[in-house]
């Protein structure tokens, strides 16, 4: 435990006071010396790693390959597209090298990669030549910089961040969509299975779009403050990249054609949705899965005289979580009190604890409580192992359970603008809305009232010229005009 | 395959260009738009996860976590360890961040990450408090840029690669140190077991050791060009760090006192070594554990009334090795033919290709050819995946016995400055040879012929204390006066 003293913020009365001491006392990630960068601790990183095993055993069986590209991106390449450009420059950091360098004028300036869309295209476009090659599906781990100047929040908001990328290459449209959408299911089972967080799917508005993509699809987790956290995104991008780097194939009439492209993403802030999720007063609650220690066993006496039975009980019963395959800690230590114990580990988010006093010894049973509800149970020491496994197995999907109640609750159909502001303002959640699908009435909705269209759900029109063709479905909140689609609009972090 | 031709300069005649083609048409990596900068396509990547994965199986059950800190590291922080930025400083590239950024004044300037001893001290300085807390042992995986001016080399010298640097505090010396030389194990181990590459070990010089050291261990592998390859280092910085970044803790009297400070660091270097130790003219020669496609399955046919028996004998021998575990790719192309098959994965490393024909179909049998020595054999097609697995096996002890015995051939243990002389300009090799131990001459040995002090051998004087101590044992090669000390010399990558 970096600090002695519990969580002094309250969830319920200042969420975002509570969120930072929880991240930090929950040893996930610090600030650091340098300003909007952040340190992702052990606890933290652990996590991450999770996921990278987790993403990494869907993505390569669907026959994606991870490399490594450069993290410095020169100027003329990043502003070859130039919707791209247009909306990443402002956020972007630069470096002319060393001080010693390249002579006056031999280098041009380098962008510190705020994503590698332009980097990867230019490297891609000279690998392929006939549509055998075809098609190119690429993804890194990395990190990305991008100079935000808004307050810094821990996972949410940093300069930089830890995240993936996927690109690829496609000879056809069809095949190109349809992964679209496979990325996105894959990052639905990142959110749900391995982190507990229930996610919506969609589509983002014209204005809500990934800067040069023809369409980006996105999943969304709603906080219990009421705003949406954008979880992944996966983007198809149409021909545009390929035409401004000449990613081109002969197809099989020997016919010059660019490439399709998608580009999908997810990054470290999904732990952030994970602590504002399921983390209360005492600290973070970490499901299972995702736990560097599943189960912690703290053996309890009060005279010299019990030491040694219960401690050796304590043993026996740590060997036999990590035979069942629990990673599990003994916390022996002498010069803290169990009561202290109990509130470290609740602050460092440990799912299960194992209980053990004289009592317990005597009946050759342990006492188990869990994390997420903080619920006691008995279970006799001989099948400690398989009841232990079975439990965890409880809190990783009564996790989800619980959060997808919460979901629904938060989610709200509404047709008024009353109904509209009464959500935004008072509920709190999503509000399910006719729109207009007019990037103006967007814009003044979310000026007026804080809330920005967080998606269209899938099979209602999304592109703007669907808009404009589909046939009226109500009235739109926002304006008042008539409604040509639905979207999801909410506060947003 | 992204070149149709084969590799055209010969490993004999052409060390440096057969170099570059063999790492380019292996697919391992690139030269990329950004200078000094590489791809790590997924061939390339694929060995450096399982180095990753090798790795992390050793120093995770031995107490080290990853972790990971900014990219950026104010200007302020490489500053206060005065030795360290001497050395790092003329390499670092800087950031002022983006083109809005800070107000003026505001903001000092971010070095991009050369090595993160700085900023990994300055926070852990708040995290240690006592010494309960120690130690702290942490790793991570990253990518550094150093702004080199010389040539790029792909994975040998480039701007940017990718390592992982651990990061250790003690609350006592000699437990520090041992770790110190447990890692360098652990480095042994991947070079030898995983990649097939062996090492010697030993010391740095005083003038070769990390700025800011208190002393660096190493170890050294030989390239077939008679230069040495660095492969990894292995750092003991004693209290420097910790003094000048306040990394304190209590000890158990309640004094004061500073942690002790390992690092040590691997990097993507060592594929460069790989494919300079084992590739041949016809391409690389990956060893079995760190090849993604460990055998590929080619079938032959010369008439189309064969295709469907050999075909479909060729899918089944593919599934038996995918049951027995082994990573395999069946190729049933029909626009290539097999020998431009056999050709271009012996030019991507395969270890092990798999060859059915009409007569092989007939016999119920496949041909075995191993990349590593082109030799042939037959299996019943019904033991394939055991046979094969045999085989995968004997490749990898196979190629890292001839490696030894290489090594040992070019390792010549001298004691006149004329069997110096020879092995340096003819034999090509490590010299093993009697060193006066003084820095003015390892400088001038270098500047007349080449060679650098590469490590003194454990358990010989290696500080300059010791060496200035230590009893005369022959006559230094460099100089004439009297030797104090032994250690490798050669030339050096």
């Amino acid at each position: 435990m970096s600090e002695e003293e519990g969580i002094t913020a309250k969830k319920a009365d200042n969420f975002s006071d509570w969120y930072v001491q929880a991240v930090r006392k929950g040893d996930l990630a610090d600030y650091s010396a340098v300003k909007g960068c952040m340190v992702v601790k052990p606890n933290g990183y652990y996590v991450w790693e999770r996921v990278q095993e987790f993403l990494n055993a869907l993505i390569k069986p669907d026959g994606v390959r991870n490399a490594y590209f450069p993290l410095l991106i020169p100027e003329s390449l990043l502003r070859k597209e130039a919707d791209h450009f247009a909306g990443f420059t402002p956020e972007v950091a630069w470096t002319s090298g060393s001080d010693k360098g390249e002579k006056e004028g031999e280098g041009e300036r380098l962008a510190i990669r705020p994503t590698s869309e332009t980097i990867i295209c230019s490297e891609v476009a000279g690998w392929v030549r006939s549509h055998r090659g075809l098609p190119v599906r690429l993804n890194q781990w990395c990190s990305v910089l991008r100079w935000e100047t808004k307050t810094t929040r821990l996972f949410l908001r940093t300069r930089e961040f830890l995240w993936q990328e996927g690109h690829t290459f496609w000879a056809g449209k069809p095949e190109a969509e349809a992964e679209v959408l496979r990325i996105l299911g894959f990052y639905k089972m990142v959110a749900e299975d391995l982190l507990c967080v229930p996610v919506v799917l969609g589509q983002k508005s014209e204005s809500e779009k990934f800067a040069g993509a023809e369409y980006t699809t996105c999943m969304e987790a709603m906080m219990p403050d009421g705003r949406a956290l954008q979880f992944g995104t996966s983007h198809h991008l149409g021909q545009g990249f390929s035409r401004a780097f000449g990613v081109k194939f002969l197809d099989p009439d020997n016919k010059e054609k660019l490439a399709y492209y998608n580009t999908w993403g997810s990054s470290t802030r999904m732990i952030g949705g994970l602590v504002m999720l399921h983390g209360d007063d005492r600290g973070i609650a970490l499901p299972p899965k995702v736990a560097e220690t599943q189960a912690v066993v703290i053996p309890i006496y009060f005279k010299d005289s019990q030491k040694e039975a219960v401690v050796s009980a304590a043993m026996k019963v740590a060997a036999r979580l990590s035979d069942a395959g629990i990673r599990v800690q003994l916390d022996g230590r002498t010069d803290k009190t169990p009561g202290w114990k109990f509130n470290n580990y609740e602050m460092l988010g440990v799912p299960l604890r194992v209980e053990i006093g004289p009592r317990d010894v005597e009946k050759d049973q342990t006492v188990l409580v869990r994390r997420d509800t903080g619920e006691k149970s008995f279970a006799p020491a001989a099948s400690i192992g398989t009841d232990a496994s079975a439990l965890l197995d409880r809190i990783q999907s009564d996790m989800l359970a619980r959060a997808r109640e919460r979901l629904s609750r938060m989610t709200f159909t509404v047709s008024t603008k009353k109904e509209f502001l009464d959500v935004v303002e008072n509920q709190k959640g999503f509000a399910i809305a006719p729109w207009c699908g007019s990037p103006e009435c967007e814009k003044e909705t979310q000026e007026k009232t804080g809330a920005s269209t967080r998606m269209i759900p899938f099979g209602k029109p999304a592109s703007s010229a669907e808009i404009a063709a589909a046939a009226p479905s109500g009235t739109c909140v926002g304006c008042g005009l008539p409604a040509k689609t639905v979207a999801y609009f909410s506060r947003a972090y």
